[in-house]
């Protein structure tokens, strides 16, 4: 909410060309896809991504006890929601994302398509998801597509079973 | 609870052929690998699998709204644990349980080997998981994993990617 109030400094040439990769488009798409009643539209790119983005002190800040909060898990669905529409149109297969975590922040994130895993990641300190930059949010992002896309070129045949 | 207190029958020709499955078996040990204390060594298997089968009147019974009650869940993961077991025995694979769920008690359940996607099924209703008779859930139980160790034999060398 403070995002909306503070005068926002016109995103650095690295965040710029951060919002210009397939991934970070994607995923704010997706954002933007929740946003049913349009008071997002007034928000630049910068300040709905901007709660991905904590700084190690920040992040050591958030305590790693009890459930994490439900905005961090949303935060994690559309991220890795993104990941796997990227890869579905990059790889022309239907991949989606299945979460299971603990109630204490560790857990698991795959993504299938057809009987084939196209990537599977081990989660842990869920409560203090995050990225240094918007540069590592798109290099973490476009990292697990190219894997995923990769997984799917690996075993074409299981991807589509 | 009432089961310790009523007496118990001996179980009818169907019960014990089902009793004598290797999932039920294997449903067995994985349920009493849990019973830290030893309380339930004085408990027959029929009981202990009791709050497994439930009437069709008994399911109708259950309402279906709000959060799936913590011991269905419980049985629900013990069944699937005890079927991706059953299929890293049968297949020689690393076979793992991911199951994830709406508050609705909708979802998705999967048995994962490597790469692969060995079983994949949705899930409703889970308020009311449960079987007309232990027939019934071995039946289930050892379709499931027939169907578990097809799919790794399709694909070998992904479930061990």
């Amino acid at each position: 909410m403070k995002d909306a109030a503070a005068p926002l400094a016109a995103p650095s040439p690295a965040d710029s060309a951060a919002l210009e990769t397939g991934f970070v488009k994607g995923l704010l798409r997706q954002i933007r896809a929740h946003d049913a009643t349009g008071v997002w539209d007034q928000k630049p790119d910068t300040a709905l991504l901007a709660p991905y983005v904590l700084s190690r002190e920040q992040r050591r800040q958030i305590p790693v006890i009890a459930n994490p909060d439900a905005k961090v898990l949303w935060r994690l669905e559309q991220f890795y929601d993104a990941v796997a529409l990227a890869i579905s149109e990059e790889a022309g297969v239907i991949a989606t994302p299945m979460i299971r975590l603990s109630h204490e922040g560790y857990g698991r994130v795959v993504v299938l398509a057809g009987m084939l895993v196209v990537l599977s990641r081990q989660l842990r300190d869920v409560h203090r998801f995050g990225f240094d930059s918007l540069t590592h949010l798109a290099a973490e992002g476009e990292g697990l597509v190219a894997a995923g896309v990769d997984a799917v070129k690996r075993f074409p045949d299981v991807a589509t079973a």
